[in-house]
């Protein structure tokens, strides 16, 4: 009871560090972000892969607005997971700063560039009064001009890591230990799209369905951002006994 | 006890995150929603309807004074639940966003546009400290320049939704267990008016008086929004008996 | 004990939700409204009438200082209940609107309009930070440019009702129970001034004294709000055996 | 002990509605008028009479620089009761609020008008953050070019209030008792000044000392703001046998 | 003991009213201005008297930094008791309002008009958020164009006062029973520097040693401020027997 | 528990001081700083050294992107501990210090002037409200235009301290224990990083891994920042027997 | 206990006056300059002598970067206790401010002006809101251009005081104790090092070592500020038998 009236104490107010150094509203942005359904990324050798589990709650809800799969730019896609209505506000911010880029420089902005642009705008409202933190985390994911495939993490206090695969959202140490175990550096696209499948599915007790999945492409040959349709993911799952049974 | 009192410690101020990671003010105004009389709208094949519980207290207020349904744009309609004052806010920027669209690109704002310029509104008062969310859930709904029928819901946290058929406000889960059970994505709109009623009445134990709700129309033919009148509410509810005793 | 110390730990800083979805400082505003003395607006057929129990606590005070009826604009007129001072901003703001409203558009402002700018007015001091909201409830009455005329009310939270009858401040409840036993959509002005005299008397027991009532109209022949003199609101007592017993 | 600590959750931050619908804030402004000694003001029919209590308290203080009697234009005073110093803010306020409506409209401002100017000032310090009320109470008094005198109060609420004779400070309420006994609404300035007089050594126990008062007077003939000086108000005390006993 | 946490609830915050219509926050400054040693000032028929006790801690300390008397323009003098950084922007702001009316109107400003300007500024710290109170008392005296010698005090709320003699700071009662007793309106400046010495004197348990004085005249023949030296000041306390015993 | 509670009296709104003198939310920021993984700085006879600790949790995780060494300028490397979101700020903010002091004067920044220019912005945040204080430590190394190495510590209190060798972050006092006993200011870059490598390796029980160590220098004859690859590090690992088992 | 939750309560938020009249913010950074090590200040008849304990921690720490000596401007130097990132806060002040009288006046500033203008800055931080005090105390220390030595203190409070030897920070009452038994007007600048040395030596128990001290002169015939070198420094302490066992 003492550990909790402590945390209470630091929770009034702008964003201050307890006496142990830590920024509890950051670390409760990042229990908003557990209370999101996964997304995961995987970067492969030609290209990175987004899946998002959308948990559609309602069959009269459309999946597809469920947003968790964002288009940043041509060659670079979003996912998230938390709070939804915070993530439209990050992403649209990542969607200026490549318009931005392409104006100023006249090409188009890297995966990297982009995902400091976001984590600088992310640590602002860790530290200036007046506002909590982004309860989300993004993952962003593209491809480079040079063609390299490139998959960061922006997390609640700011900061940007790198990855070649990586989860956000619940089970995410769940779904981490499969793709740690499973991952190849090697592997293409489509070994990158059954990875994420077979590790979203490893954390769902009745399988998945593809009308409850979003899953994106970023192919280092087009350099072009791409969401596979229902029937595309419908192939994947069965090709791999991942299907839930339906009706 | 202790679980009171620890809510109460996020009340105060801004609204800021809670240890298990949920922003209470935004739940607390979810509470304002289902204070409200509730609202419905259903996707049909050639429109949509949305339908409006006015909860009249008085016979002597003007039952056209409650607020709950109001047409954003020539081709989109919006229904409401819960605090009244801030409903009007919103539909205010939604109609000034739609004005906008049309003098800026010469064209009818997409009910997508439209609710996602309104769901970035409500975040806004969700993260930046000064104000409080606004305690109203929207049900938009309209028809695209293309004629395809659109239905959006947006929430306290500032989240879209789509779907093919929802409640906001009070009984939303018994209406919208009607609503499952009977929805077809086929109906006509005549179909889909009758849906609505027969389940705005499976909630309400003395049956539905036309002079206690509202009932709008968008057309996919005519791309128009319309309100209809008493007579017309009141041959919808005589033809299925939902008609409540009067006088 | 508990409901208290629960109510008191919203009462801080700005104006924010409950846990059940309230906004007590929009409520505390309503029971300064209840502190006031009643005002009645009734509607006729041919105009409406404004009520106002001035509660003369002196006999050295002049009844006429004490404002509870206003001539918002030739054709409106407002009557108040609860705190005065803020009554004073918000009838200022709408002589504003309705000057503003003349010089944009050439014509007199609606009575509907009018209110619709006063509630959004208040409903601003109910979300955003830095102030209270307005203890103070208005009936908004005036005949519209084609004859029709309208009867509203503006609450603390900023949501505008159009009643055919209705009483704001202390005794509400029961002035509206004579309202509706006795209420007429036929009556002219006449039948209008005694119903709102004798739902006043029906909560005085004292009878009323001319000095200490307010009573004005908005006749829809001549579109003119006329406040009446004590002669005149004597007669109307008289003849309904109103008058309270003097010196 | 109960209804203390009640209290108290009030006075913290900006001035709000008690759950009765009070503003705390502006109570104990009152009391602050209350701590203050009195001021009395008298409307006679040919002009208004101002009376302070300066309530000396030590012989080396110069009376005349207790103010509490201020020339507001040439044809208004105004005498106050409370905080001194908040008094000379709202004075000032005043004096500009006269000159403004000479340069504008080549008048005298109205005292009525000037009242409203006053209170709706200190209706501002009462519902907008950042600041406290007024603790102080004003009679504004003055004839306008009709030359009809005009006899004012404005309260901490910003409430303006017009009187025939009123008190503002300690003991307001024993000496309207005896204003309101002893008021003839026919009398002339001279009588003004002696009915303030008793009115004052009614509720001082040794009688009352020329230069512990201020007196001024604006005759409707004059229009013309005048203070007496202390020989004037010693012939007046001593023709009613209300002087005290000195040296 | 209930007093006291009653009393704390008034100190958070900014400066608001308690139940009884007190400023704590004013109050308080007073008791910062208590702790300051005494000043002293005495009007005399041909100029006024400042003397500051400086209450020199340690022979290190040079005396003339200790600033408790300072001219404010040709004519006027001030003496200060309490916070003596707060004080130095009040004298900062007289000598402006000093320089400001010799530009404006080509002539010295009054010493009613500076004492005005003075206590309009310390009030708006007394109720405006944001800033605390001053925690100073200000002795200012000088002589007007008319050769009129004027002696103010301004205290922590902002109210102006005129004196015959006055003290301020540690021991205001004693002192100031002591100038009752012995002042006479008609003494000369050297009378008043030896009333002033010697009721200073009479709180010192061991008499008064010139470098531990701050001692300043403005006599009315020249119109200028002067400070005396420590010569000068010797001889007055020698005269009178008042000078402690050195080394 | 006294202190305990004590402490969190003084964590709420801005940085305040502490009845003991001390900055608590300063003090929480250097517990942030601890949280983080080493860094150390060594300065040698021909340039500097800086050495991080990246601790790489996943083996998915990229180790470059764990930004702990960072180029300021052509000529000055910077090395952090703490809170990654929050260095990112202040290397920006040095890099942009850099630019500036190239622009205006023409020449390359000195290493003192820049790690100034930090600590003076990282100060504002520990005195100015609305903001919370930077929870890291830099270390600021680098070769001035005579050719002397420079090594600079900045904390957040914003105190810039220069060093021949440090450490930030955990372990802090081991690593420095290690530093003081064989630091010779003769050494050259080499002996440097091998100083800095068995300093760190002093504190890690399992060895140290080629790809969880970022290790730069500025080398004083050509002025570079230059990052070592993995096989250079893993060469200085080997040379000294410091390497970890790997798989 | 009283006492101590007594204190808390005026902690919070700005600095406010405690019921006594005291500012605790304030006086708690006076506390932060007490845990600060000695600087010492003596004013001879040719110039004045400011010493600084460095107190260095570690032998890697660079003993010049420890700043507690600070040139303000040619003829003035300034020696500081306290915070260390707020006195360079206040030197950097200090020197624009010589800056701009040197600009404005064609000459250099006066000790005095310099120092007031620091300590008008000081008091706005214990006012005005929004900021803590200054957590420092410094002497400033210099010659006039008619070649007198001034030597003065600012305080936390923005207090000016003028000495004629004092220190700061650690141990002041015992240092100055040995400064007023040995302090003499007429000493030499030399003889002014020695007091200024034996005065620190008169609390440290192993003696002084010359790295770990900073000592500066402003001699009134050359009107430089001027740092002395180890070698220097090391003569004065051998000369007194001041200096500590060194390895």
């Amino acid at each position: 009871m003492q550990g909790q009236s402590q945390q209470q104490a630091y929770d009034r107010g702008i964003t201050i560090f307890s006496p142990d150094g830590r920024l509890y509203q950051v670390e409760y942005a990042r229990e908003a972000v557990k209370r999101g359904s996964a997304s995961i990324g995987v970067r492969t050798s030609d290209g990175v892969v987004l899946l998002a589990d959308k948990r559609i709650s309602s069959p009269l809800l459309e999946g597809s607005s469920v947003e968790k799969l964002h288009k940043a730019d041509d060659h670079i896609g979003i996912a998230s997971a938390g709070h939804v209505a915070d993530a439209r506000q990050l992403i649209d911010y990542a969607r200026r700063q490549a318009q931005i880029n392409q104006l100023r420089y006249g090409e188009p902005i890297s995966v990297e560039t982009l995902t400091k642009a976001v984590t600088d705008n992310i640590q602002q409202y860790t530290q200036v009064g007046g506002a909590r933190p982004f309860g989300v985390a993004l993952i962003i994911g593209g491809v480079d001009d040079t063609g390299t495939p490139r998959l960061f993490e922006t997390d609640p206090s700011g900061t940007p890591y790198e990855w070649k695969a990586l989860a956000v959202g619940a089970d995410r140490n769940d779904i981490e230990d499969h793709l740690k175990e499973h991952y190849d550096e090697e592997m293409d696209l489509d070994a990158g799209v059954d990875l994420a499948l077979s590790a979203l599915a490893s954390v769902s007790e009745e399988g998945l369905r593809p009308d409850g999945l979003g899953l994106a492409l970023v192919d280092a040959e087009t350099d072009q951002y791409r969401e596979l349709g229902e029937a595309e993911i419908r192939e994947h799952l069965e090709a791999h006994d991942l299907l839930a049974d339906e009706e």
